[in-house]
């Protein structure tokens, strides 16, 4: 619900309709958009005052049918949010593609394939270290080891990096390492760890849940940006249907509807909904297609023996293969692909 | 299973393999790949026979692992299979966009539409004469009388027309006016339906149902192979999922998995997907980036005003619009869309 | 939508509406509802003319928010509707078991198959004769041969047969022999089919489609039911969904749903739900004590040998002990199972 | 993958094969069924010592397809678990229904609702005191203070609580003061929080995520088992499809699927699933009839004001009359429902 304010409502005017909200306990945001201050009730229990507050002095009406994520709706912010990851923008005219290991395995491992993307035109390096596994006696990941061997190919490769972390209590460590601290889908409604990342100013990338609507994902969203970290990067990576030729169902229709939805950037992972190398290209060319800021790839040196995803993860040579294509269909459309 | 015999297999003990089976009751198929000859058998009946087939002499080997639709499987044909709609054709190098409405609803409309799309790049026209409502009480289409406007819509345009068919005792009509039939997704395992289109000679546009597995689709066409004909045409239109932002969800990975398994063109209808004309142009440049032979899509000179599925056609405006962003992206792929 | 007249409206007034309707191209459905006669208007072009019918002598109401399914809506029908099969009566106390083969395969197995499940509690015999199968290379069935043998297993045990009915040009030689036609899930929404068995007085048995929302299941209901044949029962066999440890996704869910919307008697199908007989006893248990009317239920005399969904059938032996399960549940609810 | 040993194999030949294992890296597990040891090798990397394995003295077979999850697997062992909340027993001939609100929302609301569902045949209590919400505006819980609230409610009422734990960091204080811990379904892959469970001695409620499989829903509780913790009780609650009707689809089938492939007690929660408090006497029922150990019930002293939930709560009264018909279907099923 929102309530929007006369055009050359006074201060105090406005200052009284906060003040009423809040003794009331409501909670509420106050954004300007244009000309205009628009307070958005984001609770409930504020809902019962709306027949109060229209009629409060500077109240032109009031919007019930706004959505209920009104800091990354597009309705609330009339532009495209760009995010920032050290020198690398996200959301602009540049298709940024971030490529790199499910996990981390040694530093052999990573310096190769973080030297192999950066030649390939990713602008960025992904590589997991605390990896969230369905089997407790599945390969773990390298922790706080694997964090400084991805930090360092970072630092040598010049490609900032982003890496998940799946606990309250590690995003502080993350965080000093990392450019980008990613959300994984089985954490996407670990709303603890949302409200933590959301309360340090690193940015996220989020990924969307297996089973989660498009507007899960957007309160998801919400659950950081209200904690006060608006740098938040949404990625399509393949919901759970009832096919199994693939791992899961990449659901691209959600590229335009959050685009539409919402002013945040969007990002898809081809590599997660394939489950097969083979798509992968494609899955990546349609993604840009489908008007996607960027893309979130795995590759290794040797997918064959990686410890986890391996038959997802394209080899570098077939990673460079894919860049090309996918940079002339941001070409055709406007968009760029570093080289 | 595939029996294969060796290269150079002479006549006779080719034909001892095909009178043995054929003794024992099983069906089979009998294929020339490259300079081996394939038998296929298609029928588990069949099975028991696999350890005194590879006995015979001129036999190399049984693939107990083929895929049960023999015909229409990758793996039995090299090459892609091209399918002629009057000269039109697909599969090829040429990305084929058919547009028109959901329903003809009067000579006016149809000869309104069927200009505006040939003019904006439409190789085809589609239309609906006889519709499947869920609804008893929904407008069920013009029958007879639509297809005869269809037709007399395509001789003035030059555009060739694919319509629906919905019941076997309707196919003979249909197939006099129409250049290609198509099986809507709610009879995509109407088998009797199937049988009909696949014992005439006219190509077909099949959809894959809406709860459909990529398997069971390519079994729907291995019926109409069976029957007799092979020119069939597979179509994405979207699969229903949990996400409720979305008509249905447009799986895209369905296309390189089809033209990975088979030998047949591949289309995408991205607007029954979306059931939201927004949507439609990212789906449609989306489809063709993920390897998709062509396009179907809705269009209506007044869609507030349609009577069947207004919320998703594009104008004839903003159709124009669609196929020139696809064109962009066929040229950027190597491929084609005529001006 | 449905217009409500005033108690005692007189004969006159309610003709008056009924003429306006029809004159206006509406299509409409008189009930009489205690003391109140409804006249449910069953096309979208009528809704314009709400505003000019609510104004008319002896209107009392209009209720826009009437399901679009009227004949078959509890909102229209005060009571549950009884579904006579022969002498058995599904709907009422009564809970009513019907067992058999998938496929009628000799007329051995049908005779065995039919005593066994005469003697273990069943009150209508199930067979299929003409099935539809995903593969065009699998048994489809005895056909007509099928037919005439279940028809005969039924009168020597006096249990009415219920068998599925395909295509519509099938219908007439099914009704012939058969006491209750099935409309299978695949089918559920081939509409000229629908109507077929609709315009003939034969009851039917409909089932849920896989993919197949609870409300399409009543509007495919109500197709029939507007043909003329408002003989219906319904069932649900199960959905597709990500789970892969069985077959289908019993939604019994859907059983209290259909019986609060609807007046038309539920019976539930565990077997094809299932995929597995060791899984059928605590599914027929949950679904009678979910408040289904019946069960339907597959048993083979060698499941093992089976030309057709073996492994979900039950045995002569293990049906037994089943139905003594459900009677013990059903008497529990205050309903009885025949001995 | 499991080494079964010979009857009578030395304690030597045994050490010897767990020596082996160890030092090429593998995790093992080692159960004694009936008189027979089992050495579960619960690692990837320990498959490629089978054949070495195999070879060794005492070693009777390995057992390559025994699921991922030896610890809860019922093949690894071979009776039913029983785990005890205080005096209360899950999993023994007793059904076991646990009644009480979403949340705790004050005193009096809790005191008034634990009376209630006490005198009304339940033997645990149930409220949320920190709780997940999909939007960050929705009620969270009252936290520490819910917990204190619904603590002192279980000493007056005698009946041991369970409630939701969110986060690994609340584990040791909810651990103090609950008789039993929850794992919502949105924290089933929360694997840092399933280990921190598992680490305690307090028995864990185990809720199935909505788009979790069967067989991660059992290695979820692998992990809290293999971290020391096996008094696990699973959950059914629903799992997300296309249908809209429900809030879930509760899948039943998962029941028995569950009893034959674990050895745990499964309990059902109708209310989550149903979304509705209509149909929740008839899931409830059904859940029993299914095979299930309890039953997990939202109740409300007045549903229509509750801060969360509500649609789907109870009345005091409905759950006397929902556990009256339970009684009666246990009953009929040779269980037992205290009075």
């Amino acid at each position: 619900m929102i309530v929007v304010l006369e055009r050359g409502c006074s201060l105090k005017d406005k200052a009284a309709v906060v003040r009423f909200v809040e003794q009331a306990g409501g909670r509420l945001l106050v954004s300007e958009l244009g000309d205009t201050s628009h307070i958005g009730l984001i609770d409930d229990r504020a809902r019962s005052l709306a027949d109060q507050i229209v009629a409060m002095p500077g109240v032109d009406r009031i919007d019930q049918h706004a959505p209920p994520y009104p800091q990354v709706s597009r309705e609330h912010h009339g532009h495209d949010s760009l995010v920032g990851v050290r020198d690398v923008t996200i959301g602009g005219d540049d298709v940024v593609v971030i490529g790199g290991p499910c996990s981390v395995e040694s530093a052999e491992q990573i310096d190769i394939v973080s030297r192999g993307v950066a030649q390939s035109g990713a602008k960025m390096l992904r590589g997991g270290a605390f990896k969230p596994r369905s089997s407790p006696y599945s390969f773990q990941g390298l922790g706080e080891e694997g964090l400084l061997l991805l930090a360092a190919a970072g630092r040598r490769t010049g490609l900032p990096i982003v890496t998940e972390v799946v606990a309250p209590e590690d995003v502080e460590l993350v965080a000093t390492h990392a450019d980008m601290l990613q959300i994984g889908a089985r954490n996407m409604q670990n709303f603890r760890l949302l409200s933590e990342v959301g309360s340090q100013p690193v940015p996220v990338l989020l990924k969307r849940g297996i089973a989660s609507s498009i507007d899960e994902l957007l309160l998801a969203a919400e659950y950081i940006a209200s904690a006060g970290n608006s740098q938040v990067v949404l990625c399509e990576r393949g919901i759970r249907t009832f096919e199994t030729k693939t791992r899961n169902t990449l659901d691209l229709s959600a590229v335009p509807v959050l685009k539409a939805e919402s002013h945040l950037p969007v990002i898809v992972d081809p590599s997660h909904a394939a489950g097969d190398r083979k798509l992968v290209p494609a899955l990546a060319a349609a993604g840009i297609a489908s008007g996607a800021d960027g893309l979130l790839i795995e590759v290794h040196n040797d997918p064959d023996n990686a410890l986890s995803d391996g038959p997802q993860s394209l080899t570098i040579e077939s990673f460079a293969e894919a860049v090309n294509q996918v940079r002339a269909i941001a070409s055709a459309l406007g968009r760029r692909v570093a080289a």
